[in-house]
């Protein structure tokens, strides 16, 4: 008998995770096993409010511009359904299945990161523990890139070539400068587990021109030392020096370069801008002007400079994700991408258990890291550089993007 | 007598300022009255260096990938050859012409802003009042947008489209975590003199989209009260609040309101992050969770989201110059744009003496400003709008842009 599907982001955004909104979408209003399509407001977040977007009732055509906007576009958050003590919080998970039940919602895709799979993998528990009719799939996102068992994550793509064409543009500026002003030139890349993303700048070389000539990976202890003596050695060799530099640097003990000097309400300690701390480094020890980079969310929602490769991944990892659990029957699942072949990139679709997903981080491997040059090796650009092949399109009117327009009809209340 | 030419960059780059390059060059080949064209490394400082690139030597390929290149493309300056109470160096004027009669150059166009335009009046007047044989043009260029009697600076359109695209998908991002997470993001937006790149921010809204809630501008004194008051308007109405702040904001007695607590080498007070003594206000004061994003030389050298209105036009100030120097002997100038037309954007190319260009800044004009509502007016956004208009070709290779190759001929000293 045909049921309702429920799509939700969670986390933080990427520049794709639209498109893999959309690939899910467009997959469950064509297959005749669901009913109604919904998405939930805000995440979990909107099922425990029983805040859901009914998408049958929307313009077909605003649906067409979905894979083309940034941001979450029925919102995201950053809500567990956990306890502090990491067990899950039986009150919300019944409360989540009243809504589930009210609204005969036989198919629930999570689309996010290492926490969002710790609580699709919850409600599927749940619903097996209880002998329930649900099929929970998890649609991979992160630009972090930090998910195990999957060859990357749909939005570090396009995360990679902006921070990559960010660091080359810049490079250029401070090349054009450094004879009479600025020689050092400092971008901050988010990342606080991993260095993919700061790794990703190295990509910025692949056609010959100057790139960061130093990577600063949270992989690798800091040491000032050397830190500045191969910012030295490169403004006396080139006259300039760019630099990329994770925001999560730690030191020999594993503390943190940079705070900020307060923790948020959970008790994490907030990061401070590493940018600072080492712009102040260098101004100070080597006597140079100093240009900082800070570009924060417009790193992880840059849609304008998308990868097409990535984008057309997320489009077919949501799709995909409701093809398995309507027609195959998968549930507490993620979707994953395996790679085949490199160059041609030759990948194809998978699933791995969602238990062995969740709340574990994959740090970039030694193998792709060049410690004493501060440097990533040839073995990551071989893999980083399919992930950001291609220009996903775009759509202008009056030189600014436009995005999906729509109506957000929200489906009326049954519980309480 | 057909003479040589010599095309020169100077301060601060733009994403098209090697367009008017590419713009100039082209033109200058193509004239029977041009012998050779060269290139000064670095500016004047190349002149007074006699560092000249010889242009006839490359390969006309990468020639035209010129235009495709961000950041300055033989090398810019900040070098003044006035002494420090503003009257010319004598001795540089002497030097700088002793190495134009040394390469026979007739010809002589500065691409650049306002202190570029005071050098090249004063190498205009230094050839005047000796019965040089030299012509001299300037080529506008600033992102800062701040040059008189110009409809607008080439590099401002490709500055602002950034500027507005980036807030634009940054605001897409906020909206979407605030329900449980940063409820306010601040973008620092270039400008120490002026505030256009801040406003142009506002160009964001023109799809319908949510842009910044507040744009804080250098030529409004800046109010801790008026701005709090608002973003805590704007998390209450609409749940979050998106800011963009000049860098050059100033309290009621023209004091910079964040300083970096130092002194450059000429003795100027070093412009503080206002971006970090705003998030720290916010926070403190309205106990929200704030993200901040410091773009810098991203704004200036984002070649990638060029404006095709302010490319083209770059092109044609640069081609232009030269047709006026060369074909109508024209000298002591500034290429010009000038509004025939907002909608559609009709405009021709002028000249204006140079001396009514240099060291004169154009601010923001009053009705462009609606202090109250810490935004800008109608009328600002039908003034920018058509510079942004359209997309500036790219060139891409394996995912990331691709520039010119050149050989970098040195023409042979033969001064000294």
């Amino acid at each position: 008998m045909p049921k309702n599907l429920l799509y939700a982001q969670s986390g933080g955004v990427t520049p794709v995770i639209n498109a893999s909104a959309y690939g899910a979408i467009r997959a469950a209003l064509t297959l005749p096993q669901i009913n109604e399509v919904y998405a939930a407001k805000n995440g979990i977040q909107g099922v425990l409010d029983e805040q859901l977007y009914h998408l049958n009732a929307e313009n077909p055509n605003e649906i067409e511009k979905i894979p083309y906007t940034p941001g979450g576009i029925f919102g995201s958050c950053r809500v567990k359904i956990s306890s502090r003590e990491g067990a899950p919080d039986r009150e919300k998970l019944e409360r989540i299945f009243k809504v589930f039940r009210a609204h005969d919602i036989g198919y629930f895709l999570y689309n996010g990161g290492n926490d969002s799979m710790e609580t699709a993998h919850a409600i599927s528990t749940y619903a097996k523990e209880n002998g329930l009719d649900l099929r929970v799939i998890g649609i991979p996102k992160t630009v972090d890139n930090d998910l195990l068992y999957t060859d990357y994550c749909p939005g570090y793509g396009s995360a990679a070539k902006f921070t990559a064409t960010a660091i080359l543009e810049a490079t250029k500026d401070l090349k054009s400068m450094a004879a009479s002003s600025t020689k050092v030139f400092i971008l901050e890349s988010m990342g606080r587990h991993a260095g993919w993303l700061a790794a990703s700048s190295a990509l910025s070389r692949i056609n010959g021109e100057a790139g960061p000539s130093v990577i600063l990976l949270p992989e690798i202890p800091f040491s000032e030392e050397a830190f500045l003596t191969r910012v030295e050695e490169e403004i006396q060799t080139k006259g300039f020096c760019s630099v990329v530099a994770s925001e999560a640097l730690k030191d020999d003990n594993g503390n943190f370069i940079s705070t900020a000097g307060y923790t948020d309400s959970f008790g994490n300690v907030q990061l401070g801008k590493i940018c600072f701390t080492l712009e102040k480094m260098v101004r100070e020890k080597l006597n140079v002007k100093v240009h900082t980079g800070l570009p924060d969310y417009l790193q992880r929602s840059s849609r304008h400079i998308a990868s097409l490769a990535d984008w057309q991944d997320a489009i077919e990892a949501g799709a995909r994700s409701v093809f398995w659990m309507v027609r195959d029957g998968l549930s507490d699942m993620m979707t994953v991408i395996i790679r085949d072949m490199g160059t041609p990139y030759i990948r194809h679709f998978d699933f791995v258990p969602l238990s062995r997903i969740a709340g574990k981080t994959r740090t970039l491997p030694a193998e792709y890291i060049d410690a004493e040059a501060l440097n990533v090796t040839e073995g990551f650009m071989e893999y980083a550089l399919p992930l950001i092949k291609g220009e996903a399109p775009d759509n202008y009117h009056l030189g600014i993007p436009v995005y999906a327009n729509l109506k957000y009809v929200m489906e009326k209340k049954k519980v309480d």
